[in-house]
């Protein structure tokens, strides 16, 4: 750091995205990448959108916004677009906390939300999860706080209901639930028809992972028009033009082919099937996944070692250094001929500590 | 506003940017974009990208900020791509002032700069530009703030010459100075290489204007190793991931395509000096600008009326409401054609007003 920093930043940590590692091709499944292209609507869209880039993109992001709306069936003045989920996830961070209006979360979850709260100054108490790693959904009630909550869960993959999610924002009216959403299309519920019902409930959503588009960086939030309203004034602080116009474009390719993505979203939620089952018969421990990712520990290998070994095979999984977690991995779900080569790679590593 | 939104947003105004009409097809010299399409080597590069989003962008646009730094002569370390130009201001802000630390900048100038000092708590105080629209650069120097100047200011088009640029910076080492170069290709000269000699420089430029990619929200900062590792802190710490692949990938096409860059810029030069002698003859006086846009007044109407009269006839320029400038309208320079449809169209107006 140099002198030049503000002081306020002197505790923060910056987030450590997953390795995206040049110098070997690896099977990646450390980012929770979508093993499949994106929707060839959404790859043509973007290319006819690079041809008319000396324009600013539409800050108001409105066909983008409209056809979101359209399929979450919801109204477009309660959908914001951001550069992807993060950025919306700041902006909640920013907009709905403050020095004396704290955030909580889980002790595990995304790995983003201690540091967006330190870097807004936000005081954060976090609730550790059952030893089963669920989230125990009593301690986020009535807790007069800003509740960031990740559904399915990260790492773990674990999903709450549609009921408790209700019972966390219909107990928190005075403060903003906001309901991660990133890997809901791999077997969780949107609590997004709630919004309609509660004022202080903020969805978010990401393309990067069904819709195949972690490259283009999109997101979006939905909630009551009040809160989109306080978004789009921190938006509008930060960068109008959040969106560029060929992500905005592909986004716009991507929704008007869903099938395509719950198609993808079947084979994932098969391929994950199928290594949990292999996993299992291995000996891995995990918890119940609904997300693209398994979360595993095997009871005779160091997580880190494990890690260690995959990577050497050229398979990148992710580890986190955190106590709780240390002798896991999340490991992303590609596709089946992805998983074969993991189950593959892990029954070698496993058969060598024996020898 | 809602009532969950933070009081310390209670006095923020967000930034208006230029309107994006969308009910009819205007000359468009309103956000200062260029008239001509981005390199081809740009848009097939971004289409190439297309192809491949279910990935994730480089986080450390290692192969972007390799080439901008070559284009430049600067090494890798000293740049940062972001999310458009906005977003490194803003992290600017964030990183280098505080409730402590406040800003300093003229009274007219990029209209981002208050909102962005609102937006982070900083407190700022502006210095009037001259008379002749002019900086005074004695204001700036010695000031113990961190110190932003756009180099052409906007929207007068002034530029300072590199020597008032470098006693700004060598008198305030103390703090940062951001100078915002989002016009300096078109006439103006750049303090890139002042960062090899001062530690406390951070040049910022943009691809939206000479490079044509405004849609693809592209901009830079370049400064010594240690400020740039500071904004990377905020940047890891709020959107890793923040330039997405496509754009990426243009930014990389755009650069090796300098000649066509250059091109583009000679003849928006020589539109805006077609330009600025047909608007002189018509009675109109302006300031003399090195950037992609004029900043007129005629004695004979208002500000705001020749704005609307313009906008009758299909023409969208930019008029500020500000009192100091509210006689003035800004004016993007584009092509030829373009510029000969806006002198047409006001010798229109000023005939009418003699009828």
């Amino acid at each position: 750091m140099s002198k030049y920093i503000s002081k306020k930043y002197s505790g923060l940590t910056p987030y450590t995205p997953g390795e995206q590692p040049k110098e070997r091709k690896y099977i990646k499944l450390n980012t929770n990448e979508s093993p499949y292209p994106p929707s060839v609507r959404a790859t043509e869209a973007a290319a006819r959108a690079a041809l008319g880039l000396e324009l600013y993109s539409d800050p108001e992001a409105k066909l983008l916004n409209e056809k979101i709306a359209e399929v979450c069936a919801v109204e477009p003045e309660c959908v914001l677009a951001t550069n992807g989920s993060d950025e919306i996830l700041n902006f909640a961070f920013m907009a709905f906390c403050d020095s004396e209006r704290g955030a909580i979360f889980p002790d595990v979850t995304y790995g983003f939300y201690p540091v967006f709260a330190e870097l807004n100054g936000v005081p954060y108490e976090t609730v550790a999860l059952r030893e089963d790693f669920s989230i125990d959904v009593d301690a986020f009630c009535n807790v007069g706080k800003t509740v960031f909550i990740a559904n399915p869960n990260a790492p773990t993959g674990i999903a709450l209901g549609l009921d408790e999610i209700e019972r966390i924002v219909a107990s928190n009216q005075e403060s903003v639930v906001v309901i991660d959403e990133a890997y809901v299309d791999f077997g969780g519920e949107s609590a997004i028809p709630l919004t309609k019902k509660y004022k202080n409930l903020l969805v978010t959503q990401t393309f990067s992972k069904s819709r195949s588009m972690a490259g283009a960086r999109l997101g979006f939030g939905v909630a009551c028009p009040e809160l989109i309203s306080d978004l789009n004034m921190i938006k509008y602080s930060t960068n109008p033009y959040n969106v560029n116009s060929m992500t905005m474009a592909a986004g716009l390719g991507a929704l008007s082919d869903e099938d395509y993505t719950r198609s993808n979203c079947r084979k994932v939620i098969e391929s994950r099937e199928f290594a949990a089952d292999e996993l299992k018969a291995l000996g891995f421990e995990m918890t119940d996944s609904a997300a693209n990712f398994l979360f595993v520990r095997h009871p005779k290998i160091d997580g880190g070692e494990l890690y260690s070994r995959l990577r050497e095979k050229g398979i990148l999984v992710r580890h986190f250094s955190a106590d709780r977690i240390a002798q896991y991995n999340r490991i992303t779900v590609g596709s089946r001929e992805q998983m074969e080569a993991l189950v593959c790679a892990l029954r070698e590593i496993l058969n060598a500590l024996e020898a």
